[in-house]
């Protein structure tokens, strides 16, 4: 059966939807998110919202889905062969924001809760999620305020939080064809159960609360920096990484689009204009050569 | 051991290489192709070749590699287990062309062989390869041509062979998540070894001869044909397929990545410039609706 859980997540979920999209309206100050809400044939459904050409957003997605379905795949048991074939429900927000401006960073944003569900027995539930920041023109002071967000919304949880979901981070989000990370990190857990839901629920409801703290000063501080067709063209450039770790490597992604998931909503994460070129390399000691040093993990706070 | 076969298809398809890239800058008419040749750590190496904003192209890669290995990874011998573990060479020539015109069709082929060995044994070989059309403003009688040539290609081969190799085309080249082909199909071939390797050679050599037949006619046609901001856009748009297709589904694409293979060579086929719009559908009636009558599989002479 399911639990009472879902819809105390449920309702966390869909209001962190409502903050984070009121806050990017009031930060981009032009555009508006519009919402498309959609249902799932196999069970479920979400509402996806998209706010596209805006001031400081070139594209904005974030997306609440809830979703079950009657037999786990063999995938998602695969760790867990007790819970092989039982009925599943999953639940989460997820966002990636493309911003006009090179100095600008792009991020991504997921909190997740899954269950799985058996008559007669308790269901086996755990939650991941996580935050990351990928900058064109790095800037040290940003970075370290990012990291530092992430480090003190991990401390109440206990000390090993943050270095261990900070070093899952940089090994997820890493390009192995590249030998190069996403970005600067941040924040990466999945399977979490230990202490009880209490403390887990409570974990995700700070990552989640968290995200704004940590992304909204970065934007106030570089959304009006002036910038020419050279940062616009690296910026498209490296948005290019972004698709290819987003198509080859994410299993979020990859997962989506094998189970059947509503396609738009899961590549709304693509960048609204990409550039691809053949043995690119910037020039020594270029502003854009300078990134090659932050796409290698390194401790920030 | 190595067998001589390898020497002949080396020497056909350096000399493919050489032919197209001739007919593409005369075609072209303005830039030129740069070659990179590079060498593999494990063994072999290739000659990477990119023209880069032409007049008609505004890129076009092609590849020549021969690698080798001294033990078939486990994937490869999966269908074959009676060759696991051998040494073994892999040969191939590929290219992928994104015009300028939007018009005038983008298009892919490849022709490669494959050669395991082991000392005292005959060494096992197949061929594989074909070419396909991946047109955004498509025209019957360009789509016909191409098709025609493919099939005047196939038929001392067999009757068989075009049907089949058309159908394979159509299966191979299909975006799951989009329930669409890549683009109008053509030929693929895979694994073949029937007949002796004297006839599947010539079969290769006629699929790799016959690309500029098919090709080059459709852009002399279509390449001062007008245009404006709605059509660059559009195919902006469409080429967002072709990057879902090669990072998501291509296993030429995957397995070069996986295994270490050299990362620009194998992304040379990702387009200059894509856009991705989150829900975009063609207004009922236009141009650019079309395009959807053409990613279901046809017959086409």
């Amino acid at each position: 059966m399911q639990s009472g859980q879902i819809e105390r997540v449920d309702g966390f979920l869909r209001a962190l939807q409502d903050r984070i999209c009121a806050a990017i309206e009031v930060a981009d100050g032009a555009a508006r998110f519009r919402e498309d809400a959609w249902q799932r044939d196999e069970g479920g459904g979400g509402r996806t919202r998209v706010l596209a050409d805006g001031q400081v957003f070139e594209q904005a997605g974030i997306g609440f889905s809830r979703v079950r379905g009657p037999r786990l795949p063999p995938a998602a048991s695969a760790r867990r062969p007790e819970i092989a074939g039982r009925s599943w429900t999953a639940l989460g927000v997820s966002l990636v924001f493309h911003p006009r401006n090179p100095h600008v960073p792009t991020t991504h944003m997921n909190v997740r809760y899954f269950e799985a569900q058996a008559d007669g027995e308790l269901p086996v539930w755990w939650f991941g999620g996580g935050f990351d920041l990928t900058p064109f023109y790095p800037r040290d002071e940003d970075v370290r305020h990012w990291h530092r967000v992430a480090r003190d919304l991990c401390a109440p949880f206990g000390e090993e939080i943050y270095p261990r979901c900070k070093r899952w981070c940089d090994e997820y989000f890493y390009l192995k064809h590249r030998n190069e990370t996403r970005g600067v990190g941040g924040l990466f857990f999945d399977d979490l159960d230990e202490g009880g839901f209490e403390r887990c629920f409570a974990f995700m409801q700070a990552v989640g609360n968290g995200f704004l703290d940590a992304y909204l000063p970065i934007v106030a501080l570089r959304r009006d920096e002036a910038y020419g067709d050279t940062e616009r063209e690296f910026q498209l450039y490296r948005r290019g990484r972004y698709v290819e770790f987003n198509l080859v490597y994410d299993r979020g992604t990859l997962f989506g689009l094998q189970s059947g998931g509503r396609t738009e909503s899961i590549l709304m994460s693509l960048p609204p204009r990409v550039r691809f070129e053949y043995a690119y390399k910037p020039a020594a000691g270029t502003a854009e050569a300078r990134l090659a040093d932050y796409l290698v993990p390194r401790d920030w706070v």
